[in-house]
């Protein structure tokens, strides 16, 4: 049985990163950093060889954007699309759209680091019908309810079902998948993939922009990593950029 | 019963659009007017109030950019997205890549007209494993062999059995469904709409990227225009590009 070869792309800079706004669902546009960052992914999986037959999108512009850059540069722009809510980043609750490094300042480290890496404890949750809420998105009108904040085991909760049921199945069916998402939907994943502790995940970050490949094989009903952890088609740029990502909400 | 909306967008223009050479199947990319149409038509799109429910394009980067591009200007960049060859232009057999003045020079306005706009006469074929040919495209893996000439009867009879299939399905139940493709298999369809004759077909030009509005009814079993010939979302532009597609060939 041949496995597929799965890849993890965190989207490129967006103007909320390069603004340091807690983001969630707020639905951002890329930087030209980041537009130049999807480009350079493509480029990094047309490298390597890895030719991906199906693509996983959250509903954000800011994967779906990193995406369609990085799979045009790859060639491989034809290939079908998926898109799913499960894939978003986590809803920052009443977080969303405030400055991070402000927030730090306002509520002390120590609150800080748990709203952004307690496994289970979410920010307090967004009002209903302000400004950076989504419950009135038509993209989630066929929701039950829109999330009004998410701690991170919230989205293994929502995200790893679904991967089970649909990408799972075609990295079993022999397909490359490429998964277009977010910081924390991908650390959900990764979370999964590399069995961490609820504890030791909180250490874990997701470099922007650089692919993440994982080769799977069956163990015990589950597809496990014969690389774990995964392997970064830019290994020095990668172990930069998580350095990066773990200095956020410092001026 | 509510029956979703049509929105027919060919492509901005290509390289190839741009330098006058025969396309077809050849995958060129848009050039910086083509981007520029793309985004227009997004935003005529937004003007108009239409929410795009699902996108179905052809597996071609030209159409695909262009529906990115639109998409995205119209917030509607999350809506899915359903690809297949049956959407891709015309295969233009031996003529891809020639330049279509020099065709005209060589071959004369009879056979020049005949090759662009008969119905039923395909160009010669394609030399298999020649510069332009797709018979070793892996986007093509699953056709059971890949086209080596079309005439537009060809297209006719790929894409509408498929059109009835999915994308009128998709609009008996409702959908607003964009379709972004090409020249002459927006001609194909535009036909079957509209119940053109294969003669009067041939002096149908569609411009490229200014959305095509059909609103439909049911009618005989069959989903049929109430406004025959649609409504372009920017007329005037519309009636200037139809003018210049009749004029390719022209030096």
């Amino acid at each position: 049985m041949t496995i597929g070869t799965l890849i993890l792309l965190r989207h490129g800079e967006s103007e909320w990163n390069a603004s340091n706004q807690f983001t969630g669902w707020q639905d951002v546009r890329l930087t030209e950093k980041g537009e130049a960052e999807g480009k350079r992914a493509g480029e990094l999986i047309k490298e390597s060889g890895i030719l991906p037959d199906v693509l996983y999108t959250s509903l954000l512009r800011r994967a779906i954007s990193t995406a369609n850059i990085a799979l045009d540069a790859a060639d491989r722009h034809w290939i079908p699309v998926v898109r799913d809510w499960r894939l978003n980043e986590r809803h920052y609750g009443a977080l969303q759209g405030l400055n991070k490094a402000e927030t730090k300042d306002k509520f002390g480290d120590e609150q800080f680091m748990l709203w952004r890496r307690s496994y289970d404890t979410p920010p307090p949750p967004i009002e209903v019908g302000s400004e950076y809420s989504q419950d009135a998105d038509p993209r989630y009108a066929d929701l039950e309810s829109v999330p009004l904040t998410e701690c991170l085991k919230d989205v293994v909760v929502r995200f790893i079902p679904y991967y089970e049921e649909t990408i799972a199945k075609d990295l079993l069916a022999g397909k490359n998948v490429i998964v277009a998402a977010h910081g924390n939907s991908l650390r959900a994943l990764v979370k999964y993939l590399d069995n961490i502790s609820d504890d030791d995940i909180a250490g874990l970050n997701i470099p922007t922009g650089i692919p993440l490949q994982y080769d799977l094989e069956m163990s015990d009903g589950k597809l496990v990593p014969t690389n774990p952890g995964g392997t970064y088609l830019d290994p020095e740029a990668a172990a930069a950029g998580a350095a990066a990502v773990a200095n956020q909400g410092k001026k």
